[in-house]
């Protein structure tokens, strides 16, 4: 079997599970690019009455004087190739090291597992960027009884919405416990793909009117590496499915039964993605057929230009060929309305020719 | 990873879920079209002996004293984007926010989920446009003990044979409970569906025709056009086999089991419609397939008519190009005979020529 | 979204459900063909020591009087259109509405569907027309504690041999139950399949060897109606899967644990009846394929010809040009041996061209 | 719906399940080719010390001298179009005549299925004939608690081997009882398919490298007929993974527990078959795109051969055309450095044109 | 049926499961080439103080006096087509010859079984081979109480961590159970199924960029040998989702519960493996469509430079030639201004050409 040897040159800088051969199961190692400087991270700390943020959170310190029951925590972890942070953060809640190393492989397909002292959740955000297309990040969640920890690979601001809800108690939120925000956190991952999904509604809706109007060289270029981009998406959302219908089953001793009709909203959304994925997918093979067919189709259009005007000229040629020659004996040349005679057959040549190529409705 | 970015300009008005993007769940936003006015509501009460029929629901006066239980009361509203008129609706049977949300979101999957007070349905009306094709319209219905809500965009008639039957006390629907009418009223959006696929079985007929008898330019550009309505339809009515099949089991406690067979039919029915819109997808593939097909015999027959002219008086013209040079010893051109031999030769070239091709079967 | 507007006027005469939208469920509404001018039943009436056979039955005649409980009644209704007759027989025999509205749908999916006085069935028979290919119509069974009730769309010999076994007293049917009858006549609807299989199987075997030989210009349109009929044939078969898969578990009232294993080998045909037209629309696939590989190489062998030629005499036609011209000063042109010369490397030329096209392999 | 009509002169002698057409279920009829003059039996009978091998079986004589408890009997039949024979084994045997009528019709599915007093085996034994393929042959058994029947079509050697370990004592076969021999034969049926599933591969392989060094105008045909071959495959294939699904579940009276993980070793190997198969058919199609991608690139290359030669002379050929007409003034005829400038000019064109196509990497 | 005959000469030395032909079930017999001279194996004793490791085993020895209950021992067998040594291996170790059967076969799919005494785990290394591709080597697992035997083709570095773990006391595999070290070693097994997915994408990233920027003649034919590559690699690849998926409903009593995490990461990455292959094949084929769209593009611009020229100079040709004709009488010849004329249409019949082959966007 053989396999074109890779341009080692010009490798992107993928992240590459691959870096991992050789070492121990549960081994720390980030699987990665470094999207941020250094790892931050953030405490939020409130129920009802209260409400408190703490910009930066100081690792160091001992999370145990911060930890009330009786507020929800929300710890916000920013950037992850700090393995020596991400593991301080596992002692302190005492995380298993199969979450620890599945959150920091940022290749990890989505997945929910719950363990004996926590439900862990590890997603794909989708995050639109202006011009270049879409950004895969990995996002893990960590739901204890009364703390959420998010662990993104760099600081965005999809969560802001929410963080400005429990500043402001807007919403129930605030009244609510830690499985609430989880759900909120998830949504918001979720509706991302809403928006990552009407730009390519767009993309496409661009792409087949272009191929219909004015198609370019570089039109089926770009619409190639919109499929590639939609087939990566699917690779990202699909393993969502079986993850959500997980939680949607509703056997978690982490989420409370009071909310599980908006985990099944979760489920709902996460099918129509993949519904949507799917429909853009065979769309887009559409585009590329019409695209192939209009090619043919000029082809088609250039021959019979060619075509038309090769089959009246090349006869016509011929025959003033013909009257071009030397022969001494050529009793035409002599005769008074030879020339008159000439034009005259070739004009019906040529309307004969036309009214053929008419017929054909080839003009 | 790339995406083409879309030509902002030129944007139809598609219902966008990502306008909910930052908002709290169960807020109540409406996601679609303002597809009429002013939303209305109109209320239908009867029974065996008795029948009320309210033009225009005043949603300010208190719902209760409308409200009886030896009747069935059907509300119908039209129009969904007044999201403080749904909400009045929603306060006064007690409806769960969840639902709301659903039901003004146009984007939202077909799906049914049961409430501890009711029963929520929701789903695609595809009405038949004439000349522009077929327009979705999400419709929803709640159902209750004695009472069926259904919530359209906007006011359509196909509702309207029921009013009729029930004014007249036509069929058994009076003498019958509310979950009879939402059958009845399933039916009629199901019902709807076999129109548009009627319309979709004679357009691809029609096109298969001109793809075999006169090809236009534009033949193909309108099968595209038409898969990808195929492909919103099947997206439209896929989600539905679940909902359906959900109801046939008859868990619910507001459906009786008298009426099972009647969801067992229209299951029937739904799965009908999925069976049709994917024989038609393969026909229209089918079809396109055949077109391009054609396009490619075509193409080669052109060139066959080129290769032909071509080929025979090509080789003409060079002997006549011959005897058109001006060398001074060239023994034929004093020759006595040598214009009818060269006349002779031509001839036979030329009916070696068109045996060739004869034999090839090109003409 | 838009959608051709179907050219109304060369409309075939296809049944179509959306004749019932507006009606009430359970209305009883005919949704098909008139494929005979009026409807008639026929009564068999048989145990292992009697037989009769009324050609015609009078309907209007109380059905109590003829029906005996020591015997098994076969009525046979030949024509569907005549909806009153319908009811009638649906009155006498206390059938379910639903079942009576199904059977009046000549678009109904296959199904079974058991009640609780009686088991009912309906499938397609695909009978094979000579030369202008196979028909769909549209089958009903009705079995209760004694009777079987066959309804179909007009008179049909498929269940002639089956009568003629009745009166001679073949095999062991006389000795049998109803449900043993059922089995019979569907039995007979099934083996009609492998006929029109049988035909199937031979038509793409004659496209296929006429695409290799001598391929014409409604070849592929040929092969797109085969297929086409493969997808309409699928579209009537598939479903008979669910059905057949349901009598199979046995859990039926009305079917007697003894005749499982025949209904088991009903199940089978179904299946492989289902695998066959599978097989073979891949294989007409196939043929499609071929067709266009075809195509092609013959356009690229029309093409040669036209390269070879025009490559040849060109450069030939071109050298004979300049020495037509009429520069008052070309040495060549009074030079002896020019002509042979001329002719010399005429020839030469020519080799070279030959050999180079040898070496490409173009003739 | 239309449907080419079949060219009934040159059909091939395939078996068809029509002729079944109008007999009762349970009529022994055969389906299939006469493939062996006359039928024959042969019984082996054996226990760990004894050992008997009756040449032919002579089936007038009782049946029951020849059986013993003591012993396990192989029955081998070959050849079934002789129905009568079949019918005296099926009644020394007690053998239901569902089991008679499925393995005297070589057009069914492969199959298991349990009797009270025996359990029924059919499948399908792929025997690779040298140059002209395989040949596609029914093999049913019939397991009782002491006896194996097995039959075939005509006698083939794929079981000479079991009978030669039997005659010799070979291996453990000798020692154990009917359901093992049973094993044994199962597995020489499916061990033929890697036989042929080796060929398939090696024949692909020779296609695809023919494809890719020196296509051949039938090259094609035979990639269509080897894929037609691989769906006649996999369609005798396909059904045997319920088949033996059902018997690795063990739950045959007739099959001891002791043997089921050589029976799990035969589902294994009929899914790799199935694999197999599936992975064949996509290579085989792999090859025909590789297949149409070398001929367009050919086509390509033709037509850049005639653009090159055609761009170059036509413009050059048109000015030697204008130094050839005969105007009474044409200053440039007369200059004394017309030819050579004439000349100099045809150069500097061709260098130009050449240049270009060489920047369009043409040649 | 036909198929072609394979060419028998140059048959690569692949692996067949056809030698097997005639042999009992449990023959242990070697299908697959010898990849390694002698056979060795290596012991490797182990518990949390203890280390032993002997470099070659000898297999005369009785083992009995090596193995003690109080260490995990593992033996690892390089090369398997020595018959004789696994022969003993298994007596020794008292394994099921079905076992025995199963692991000498290099053809066998991936799979797991639990035997009353040992689990059973058999499946692919895909080892990355610099320059040809990758290679597949079969390498089965058998784990008791306290062994774990690893069957190799060859020895190969990947367990060489483990190895190296083991020695040096790393990690917590000393201290753990002979079912954890059987998880490195999947663990192992699995990841360098990721290397030679990361070669994928990066050949199938390059093969993409060739496409787009500069395709040669061969690139098809690399892109085809990549596809049959992942076919391949499906094939060994998708029989692992049964096998995985077995071991995390963690049923096996050689299990034990402690370790189902790490099985159930396994199981995730098994999935993913899966999940890129199916998207990476999807790629490819967008990489040949885009090809095929590129080549046809190219053909069109091909014929465009042909019809231009063809075009314009055609027709002044024949003007050109009809000025060339010897009639006596053509008064245009004599006429002072004639030739001058004859320049100023040929210019104004170009331009006109020119400019509508601008609007047509043809260069």
């Amino acid at each position: 079997m053989k396999k074109p040897t890779p341009n080692k040159k010009r490798r992107s800088k993928k992240a590459k599970r691959s870096v991992k051969i050789g070492t121990a199961p549960g081994s720390l190692i980030y699987v990665g690019e470094k999207k941020v400087e250094s790892v931050t991270a953030q405490l939020i700390k409130y129920n009802t009455d209260d409400f408190e943020e703490s910009k930066e959170l100081d690792i160091e310190q001992p999370l145990g004087e911060l930890i009330e029951d009786t507020h929800v925590q929300w710890i916000n972890v920013h950037g992850l190739h700090d393995v020596e942070f991400i593991q301080k953060v596992g002692t302190y809640y005492d995380i298993d090291k199969m979450i620890l190393e599945d959150l920091l492989d940022t290749t990890q397909r989505p997945k929910v597992e719950e363990f004996p002292n926590c439900l862990f959740f590890t997603l794909k955000s989708l995050a639109d960027v202006e011009g270049t297309g879409f950004e895969i990040e990995q996002i893990s969640f960590i739901l204890t009884k009364h703390t959420v920890i998010s662990l993104q690979e760099k600081p965005a601001d999809i969560f802001e919405s929410i963080r400005e809800r429990l500043r402001n108690k807007m919403g129930l939120v605030r009244m609510r416990t830690a499985d609430y925000l989880l759900f909120l956190l998830l949504d918001a991952v979720i509706d991302e793909y809403f928006v990552l999904l009407d730009n390519f509604d767009a993309a496409i809706e661009d792409l087949q009117e272009e191929v219909v109007t004015s198609p370019e060289d570089d039109t089926l270029i770009r619409t190639d590496q919109l499929k590639r981009s939609l087939l990566m998406l699917r690779k990202s959302v699909n393993p969502l499915k079986d993850a959500v219908n997980l939680l949607d089953k509703g056997d978690s001793q982490f989420l409370s039964d009071e909310y599980a009709k908006f985990y099944s909203d979760l489920k709902d959304s996460a099918l129509e993605v993949i519904d949507s994925v799917e429909a853009y997918r065979q769309m887009i093979e559409s585009v590329e057929n019409l695209y192939m067919s209009q090619l043919s189709q000029k082809n088609n259009d250039t021959m019979k230009v060619l075509t038309v005007i090769a089959t009246i000229f090349i006869p016509l040629t011929f025959v003033a060929g013909i009257y071009g020659m030397n022969f001494t004996y050529m009793p035409e040349l002599e005769w008074k309305y030879s020339y008159p005679i000439f034009w005259g057959i070739m004009i019906v040549i040529t309307l004969i020719m036309i009214r053929y190529f008419r017929r054909k409705n080839w003009f």
